[in-house]
């Protein structure tokens, strides 16, 4: 089969379309020929070198994608299903295994492409602010980087759980964009400070920025409220003042996705099908895909996502 | 009645008995007579001006106490009673106001000045080992400052639901006495550091240093752990790593009992007497009274606290 390599180590955009061995299905596993792959931050950053696959796992980039079983394996699924996947690596290819646990339906008000654009930042979104914060309705939400892949489909879901959400973005553009899908409070974090705008406002906070912005996050943060850091595009050390924390009983969580073991990936895709597929078949969160390259184009869709240009979603057509 | 008041603000040993006003019941208060008031970190705290009572609560230090009912007020409870209370101040006196949500009973096989010693202690550490970190058998939990009151009840309540337990202090003597609780991994901090011991070892810690701790604390934690932090007497920054957090999804959190609601701390109440009560009335958990002084040397009581000495509880017999 076909998949985007890393030619040259050095040089993060050295992806090209070369010829591979078609991935051996494992037990419990199903090869879905892919149609369509999302991209993300963490496929940027594996070309650089610094977020290698888990042990076990692919070694081919690409965290998401939606396709048609080809071969369903050892399992109960068919030949022709059509699905998406949340993949800890692989997505940029022809061909993937999947697990099955780590199977979606495909929405039925979505196309395979779009449902190729949702399912990281579902299962990021619901593990984080659902399962590990709690968010409900009347919560107070802050998210960082909403013009994103991951805010824009966090501020629908928030706003569908009922919460009034706030968003932080560096341009009026990317603003306009988060207000399109519901936001409430909009911030330019190049013109004003977003801790002395909502100074002990937010019941949960879901920040891609991390070290920096630890501080003005805990003075960001109202009674019992929760931080869930899910990247550190700012560094990964802040200082952390537990003395502000205690009185208020706050809490500060990172997590990532793609490091946890199978049965626990399992159980996030259950939750979140069934969660959050509703909200997506409602057409309450809808797919924000703004751009589509030809899989043999990966390089320029890591070009535009590191733009910093981009608001919502960036797939890769196979 | 007569209560220990801070005469000199300047001076926090400045502790004199004196004649003041009984207190008021308000409604939903029973007046207390106290027997005996367990002396606590932040009672010393309070004298020293930097920690004072939330509004509309007793300006007489004493977060602990265990007396007789004197006036049930309009709450069901009888006159006679014997009863503990965690309070938000007024415990070193003859008589405080209790919120009717922040008595318990006194175990059977307690006596009155027993009681006095463990009820701050045990709704600090089960409302944060328990009802917040979720303890579990077979969990590793690390205690620091293990020899001190809250440390040695949280040793017995680790030991008691199955858990395996390590704790911090500094000398041989304070590290024996943890042994004796049933602590099975002594630490000497002055010679030790506790994260090479210990590394990656933790699914809880429950801690009081704060700040100079926080590096070391994150990478004692194993993949899911927690951090409680409830005092800061190392100070109250520190470097937290985000980037070392994410992989392995781990938490902070910092809370104080005294700050909360009348109604959370009914709460917390209400659930350390269902789950801690039983075992200290099968003797599991045991109170460690190690020193006493008559309420009028409340002085005397704090320069033990403050010596480093002490293992275990102090109480002021009223």
């Amino acid at each position: 089969m076909k998949a985007i390599t890393l030619i040259d180590d050095t040089n993060p955009r050295s992806l090209e379309l070369t010829e591979v061995d078609t991935p051996q299905l494992q037990d419990g596993e199903v090869l879905v020929r892919v149609t369509a792959a999302g991209v993300n931050r963490g496929d940027i950053v594996q070309a650089e070198g610094k977020y290698p696959p888990p042990k076990g796992e692919s070694e081919i980039i690409g965290l998401e994608c939606a396709g048609v079983i080809e071969d369903p394996g050892t399992t109960g699924h068919e030949k022709g299903e059509e699905v998406g996947c949340l993949l800890a690596g692989g997505g940029y290819a022809e061909y993937v295994a999947v697990p099955e646990g780590q199977l979606t339906p495909k929405p039925a008000n979505l196309t395979l492409e779009e449902t190729a654009g949702v399912v990281e930042a579902a299962c990021t979104v619901w593990s984080n602010l659902g399962m590990l914060a709690g968010i409900q309705e009347g919560d107070n939400v802050l998210i960082h980087g909403g013009a994103g892949g991951i805010g824009s489909f966090a501020i629908q879901l928030c706003k569908a759980l009922g919460c009034t959400v706030a968003v932080t973005a560096g341009s009026q553009e990317k603003l306009d964009y988060c207000k399109g899908l519901g936001a409430d409070v909009l911030i330019n974090y190049k013109e004003q400070d977003f801790d002395e705008e909502l100074k002990a406002w937010a019941d949960v906070i879901l920040d891609v920025v991390g070290g920096p912005y630890l501080e003005q996050n805990i003075k960001t943060l109202n009674t019992d409220g929760r931080l869930v850091v899910i990247a550190v595009q700012g560094g990964p050390k802040g200082t952390l003042s537990l003395g502000r924390m205690m009185p208020r009983r706050l809490s500060v969580h990172a997590t990532t996705l793609r490091a946890r073991p199978r049965p626990m990936k399992a159980e996030i895709v259950a939750s979140t099908v069934k969660n959050v597929w509703p909200l997506i078949e409602s057409g309450q969160i809808k797919p924000n895909i703004t751009a589509t390259f030809p899989l043999a184009d990966a390089a320029k869709a890591h070009d535009h996502m590191d733009s910093g240009d981009n608001t919502g979603k960036i797939l890769l057509i196979a």
